[in-house]
């Protein structure tokens, strides 16, 4: 079960260079067991080719502490996953990536508005930024201070299954029930900020919300429980 | 010719990453037997790289009924297709994707100008964008009139072989006598798309219009029975 | 000697697509024997992939006459070729493609101003833009009128032995002695027109020009009789 | 031990086009061995794929001249990587390309701001642009004059372990202690000025700085004593 955990977490990490979501090394995945208060993690600063399953960092989802002696030392972004995850008991798996769409949406404070269906088949309203952290908290426990002002920022909205949000002048963080579909979040949310930022452009800076409408009927007919898309 | 009919709509389904018209599972191609009355189109939610012929689903193109009792879910937009078939007789292969600089200019609620030959080589005059969705079009039968808004769009302007137009905040659809003409007009409605694009943000947010009889030669010499284009 | 440049025209056709110059099958490269008077061209709306050396096009420099019985229909931009051919007697191969960025300037209407040493490195002062065609050039003999203004353009400036401008509202042309040069010139010209696109909208639109000193000096570093680049 | 240097200069420059921060043959990788006074280089105008150790272009580190008889002439840029060397004693390895992004800022004649911690990962501070040069020095000396401007910007400001500067209507220059290491800040500062056009032009031309703290924070917890980036 941890090993299986473990797997996905190696097989979901090495998926952000096949969907073209990092450069070099930045970016990690993790997932958790609850049950075990685990939390696989990718190591700091490996490379995706060479990444093996025992590599991935184990820690206890409570203290933080590394589980397994000998074990890579864990992501240098550890504890924001960590705050995520205790604030959000239906979180299983955290994507953080530089991706470049998304970052330059975070690079600006914006929030990632809703301007067409693409964005709604899997966001409900705006991706969410949050606000600009205070000196105090970027000098001590910068990490655990970036988690929970995410989690202050989304404790303001409807949290769903599946979602992300930005940290200001840093990058998105995606999340789901699996590291696969954390994943796929990410790869939406880069594709997401990729056309509103043209779109943004094309209409002079900033372009008109979709009609509320349209994005509820576009969430509702994927999401939840009158969903009518998939296979049975 | 049911069967050859629909090894073709899988391939062209295929021919959506190749070209790199669509993202995860966002896109699907139809056609029409119509001396059978029968669609085939693209499953809901289902890979491309996984999709075999006989996974396409096949749908009754006046009642819009599944015609196979254990087949594929057709896609969610199957209503879309059948309306555009209906609308149109000559019409026989329609794609829709959520494409990038399609989807752009669909989210800004803009008709994509025609600025150069590249475009007049495929369409005659603008590209047009559909009026936004009143609430009720979208509360009761969404896809159905999504694809009334779009016919409604084409029959006040000239409907040739091969065309496309974009539905507001949504994204491109084309059509064309076979899958893989269909499919071909999209390749170029993303170029065009793309190029409208950067040619209106150089001229400050709005380019002017080609020249008319410039536009006229360009769609001519590849169309119609003047056309001297291609091989005999 | 005819064979070679019938290979040499077939390979540099099938760079295009290789370089990213090209979608679906617009662009064509030709080059002239002037000892024979014969030019080879692409063969018009053919596959890149599926072309081979037997499918050039041949045809008589002066009256413009296909050559060979039973042989391809050459490209529609043939009579363009021609005129560069007529007007230039130093150019001997010519590449005309819808390539992204340079149809961008082109659809503008603007000519690419110098504004870095990757410019200067290949050209020297702006790439012209034609004029804007008149309704009669259009009507009657469109393509020879295509290659006769942008003659009229060039001979408004110096032409070296490789060069490129841009037909308004269509694309690039560039040349060279030979097709890989000229094709070699097609790739400058695209990244050197992408640079400047960028350049100039981070400039509020338009971007100052380089200075002349600096533009000279790369220039001349790389072409003419004081050149030290390259290997001897 | 020379040899590994020079086998390292040719793999570093082959990085160059796999890592997509090269067209055709515009870029240049070299490094030095301080104790043997000698500085190995890209040839002049060679190609990426058909380099192997023996072409690297051997170079007096003072003099400039050429060790080898009947070796390869080195790259025109070569005395600019020389004046780097001269002017910064920490510096073992410099990477000149004509990278996209990079080059739309050197064009625009901006340095690219610190916006968010993607840059402050790598640099601290702004990635400085040189002043324009002075016709007299391009005139006489040009190469040697481009090193010194980038030298007295760079003493302008601390110079890291790591680091990089525009040459103004040129082009950036990186380095580091190893060519890997300089290829690896040239990645980064490509993704970087990317990411900073976008958010300036979404920002309307010019985006706020990020805060000191954070830019301070991400710079230290990768490099310098106090870092904790990366395996033991």
């Amino acid at each position: 079960m941890l090993e299986a955990l473990r797997e996905s977490v190696c097989r979901a990490n090495r998926m952000l260079p096949a969907y073209g979501l990092v450069c070099l090394t930045w970016g990690n995945v993790s997932a958790v067991d609850r049950e075990h208060s685990v939390m696989f993690i990718k190591p700091s600063g490996l490379c995706y080719e060479e990444m093996r399953p025992e590599d991935m960092a184990a820690v206890d989802l409570q203290t933080g502490q590394v589980l397994e002696k000998g074990g890579r030392r864990p992501s240098v972004d550890t504890e924001i996953h960590l705050e995520l995850y205790r604030a959000f008991p239906q979180i299983n798996s955290v994507v953080h990536t530089h991706s470049r769409w998304a970052t330059i949406w975070a690079q600006s404070g914006r929030s990632i508005p809703a301007l067409g269906t693409t964005h709604a088949d899997e966001f409900l309203g705006e991706v969410p930024c949050t606000r600009a952290m205070k000196a105090e908290e970027i000098q001590v426990n910068y990490e655990r201070n970036t988690g929970r002002v995410l989690a202050e920022t989304l404790r303001q909205r409807e949290v769903f299954f599946s979602g992300a949000a930005l940290a200001r002048s840093h990058g998105p963080f995606t999340w789901g029930e699996t590291p696969q579909k954390a994943v796929e979040v990410a790869v939406t949310l880069e594709m997401v900020a990729d056309m509103a930022w043209h779109t943004a452009l094309l209409c002079g800076g900033t372009a008109p919300h979709m009609m509320d409408e349209l994005m509820n009927k576009h969430f509702y007919r994927k999401h939840g429980k009158d969903s009518y898309y998939g296979q049975l």
